[in-house]
């Protein structure tokens, strides 16, 4: 079958386009996310849609399965091969097929990174907010099968707010267009936005449209740190309160600053409990009226060591601390697990000290960052997976974490997608209805289940056929 | 049957909250859509949840067809009864159930006034942007399940982007949530945003959780008329190109000009070719620089009787003559056919031509007004039903007017919805595998068919079971 298999992928896409040497199937056999590995049967980087569509009709004929993958930075395993399957690489769609100043929207090929389509288009004063901590590195294919969020999610929003459409190949290897350039649209059910992080289960895009925006014309980054974690709660919670919404706030935990310190030595002070990167942005006078309310409400709340600054380097030396985070604590230990629990805003405090509670009730080192505006945490759990009992005790943790997040009415995942990582505490917290209604609609779009099968949930209660 | 079906409603809601009275199902035969009528079996105003989790229990058994209802200002027909069905009406559950300033969010009931919502918020300085023509009749409920547009949809967008989550009796009875107070949430499949804006057809709002913003300080409204469509259409383009986002660019045409002066006599430009009313909102001073800047365009493309005022009463009087468009244009003939022809904003000047060609071709008196910004325009046939010859030349006017906005990439509909007065142009228009998916969605959620059944299309393309 394997033989036939390769062979036929050949015939689709052309001799130097399909990969199955034993290099090639290790090094697509995982994505970002740990513990999680498995080796595809071949790699297929096809040339065009109907190259697509007829792989897609051949997946169904000969039932094996077929995994869509951007640049392969997801957390939560939404690219990593599942029993039997292909992996189809997108990285090589990408072109910008066109940047639309009337209409204020741009064609993309999937594989356009997004850190490359941004400095693209604010060239000419647009500007697409979307910012995943990897955009240096990530593809807006990726970023809308993920419906990724980023550091600017309170003000400008996610991934989903700035797809206006797509053209998609369909499990059955129909390609179909959703949306288009018009801003009102309501003929007919939604389904453009279904597909939007439904992580690579319900179509493979080929072409986004994507909306932009005016690119603001000043942005003030402001900093400071804490010495109770009381204080930091506190200010964000007047900032918001005086409703100033910022293009950025950012939180970092002691474990985290340290860690980062240790990394850059950037001079972090090592014994705050917390530190707060904020940035408002705009055009005129309001910019500056914004950032001098925030200094004063990060003062009046014992803020150390404010620092702000309106010039784009120094502003960029002040955002180190956050960009780094996730490197430097990756340094610390083999086995990074970085999650992303979500609360409503105002439980963040409690959200934060839940997450210490959980790293002294399991004894780990779990760093703790985050976008404190929108609720989004990043509880990151240092370990060795070789370590069995402090893999066992991660695990724990994070079912404390995910429960006390959810008691908050809060979610389990805010930007990284559910995928294999988060499959099993999503079928523990959804709704029986809802999931029956998620597995009936994958069923409708595919009904030999051939398309990165196994992710988000299984596909039904009783039978799983993908185990991890 | 008829008796035992208004006898068991009266078990389930209390004798005084069933009525079946002929005056009554006259009453609420129609809603704000012209050419469609039909009587219910009996119209129910359920109390709480249960009960209408309890109706639609017995709906599944007895077989009768459920049409719910807010305030019945739609204009595709999508709450107008259908054969065999009870209206279902919502607009006692009208309390703001919360505003939850931490969050910047509210739960409301479905039957709240949107209008008596936004000035509810606002006297907290928070805002709640959509803003239909009908803002100070329809309820909150029948916005989300129109996705709602209005004047603001440009700088702002429509309801969906302010829905957050909701309570909902599904078609079976089962009562779910959605979605919820996090900024981020990508756990599982984006069910929450599919049953905005699917007409009542895939469940009915219990509670609703809304986004808040804060309320822009000031605003400035502009008004200015033109002799040529072609100066009206390049100061929109002109606007758009320097990145400028207003919260209103509003359109009306020489028709509509002279109707609105007709009925309201305060003094506009009989022989103008068109007339725009824009309007810039925000904080500081980048109002002033953004409304000289449009003032400086409608000067250079030949803007006549140009008047700007950031006072709001004045600003309500240059508002006055779009906001009374329909009112205005609705005093003129017995039947006043409202649609909303959508089109990516590039294109609205050949689409505005597109209008006046229809109204040639089929001798018809066609007044065109709407959102210039996003391409969402109203052309409004002028007839009377009961000229037969009439009705069918209007018809023909808008095949043409539609199939003329899909050639441009547009939509048969921005902010209406399909209901059943679109239906059939939606069925003709709609990719065959979208319409197919739709149609699953459609029988997963409600396998009998009795929630608002026959409304955007027919359950299956060969069996229809109501016709209109």
């Amino acid at each position: 079958m394997q033989y036939h298999l390769v062979d036929e992928l050949k015939r689709i896409c052309g001799e130097k386009n399909v990969y199955d040497s034993p290099e090639d199937k290790i090094a697509y056999s995982y994505d970002g996310t740990p513990l999680y590995y498995k080796e595809p049967l071949a790699i297929v980087f096809p040339q065009d849609a109907d190259q697509i569509s007829r792989i897609m009709k051949f997946a169904n004929e000969s039932e094996f399965a077929v995994v869509p993958r951007g640049a392969g930075t997801g957390l939560s395993g939404g690219s990593v091969p599942v029993d039997n399957s292909i992996v189809m690489v997108m990285t090589k769609w990408n072109k910008i097929l066109e940047i639309d100043q009337s209409n204020l929207t741009a064609w993309v090929e999937p594989g356009v990174i997004t850190g490359n389509f941004q400095r693209e288009v604010e060239k000419i004063g647009l500007f697409y907010p979307p910012d995943p901590g990897s955009l240096n590195v990530c593809t807006i294919g990726g970023n809308v099968a993920e419906n990724a969020g980023g550091l600017r999610g309170l003000k400008y929003g996610v991934t989903k707010n700035y797809v206006m459409g797509y053209e998609m190949v369909l499990p059955t290897g129909d390609v179909l267009k959703f949306g288009g350039k018009n801003y009102k649209d309501v003929a007919g059910y939604n389904l453009r936005d279904i597909a939007i992080g439904s992580e690579g289960t319900l179509g493979i895009f080929t072409k986004i449209l994507l909306r932009l925006i005016p690119l603001p014309q000043r942005s003030i980054t402001m900093k400071a740190h804490f010495n109770s974690l009381l204080d930091s709660g506190r200010s964000v919670a007047e900032i918001i309160a005086s409703h100033i919404v910022p293009s950025m706030i950012e939180f970092l935990d002691n474990t985290t600053i340290n860690c980062i310190e240790d990394y850059t030595k950037i001079g972090l002070p090592r014994n705050a409990a917390a530190m707060l990167i904020l940035e408002v942005d705009g055009r005129g006078d309001i910019v500056d009226f914004e950032a001098n309310k925030i200094l004063e409400i990060l003062k009046t709340n014992n803020g150390q060591g404010i620092q702000h600054t309106s010039n784009a380097d120094e502003a960029n030396i002040l955002k180190t601390a956050r960009r780094s985070a996730f490197s430097a604590l990756a340094r610390r230990a083999p086995t990074v697990i970085l999650e992303d629990a979500t609360v409503p805003r105002s439980e963040l405090p409690v959200m934060i000290e839940k997450v210490q509670e959980a790293a002294r009730k399991f004894d780990l080192m779990i760093g703790n960052f985050g976008h404190a505006g929108d609720g989004n945490l990043h509880p990151t759990c240092l370990i060795d997976e070789r370590n069995q009992s402090e893999l066992d005790r991660a695990m724990k943790a994070f079912d404390f974490i995910f429960e006390e997040a959810i008691k908050l009415g809060g979610t389990i995942t805010g930007e990284h997608g559910t995928g294999l990582a988060k499959k099993q505490f999503f079928e523990k917290s959804a709704e029986i209805p809802a999931l029956d209604l998620m597995r009936k609609i994958k069923s409708s779009v595919d009904p030999n289940n051939v398309l990165n099968p196994g992710k988000i949930f299984s596909r039904s209660p009783k039978c799983e056929s993908y185990k991890f």
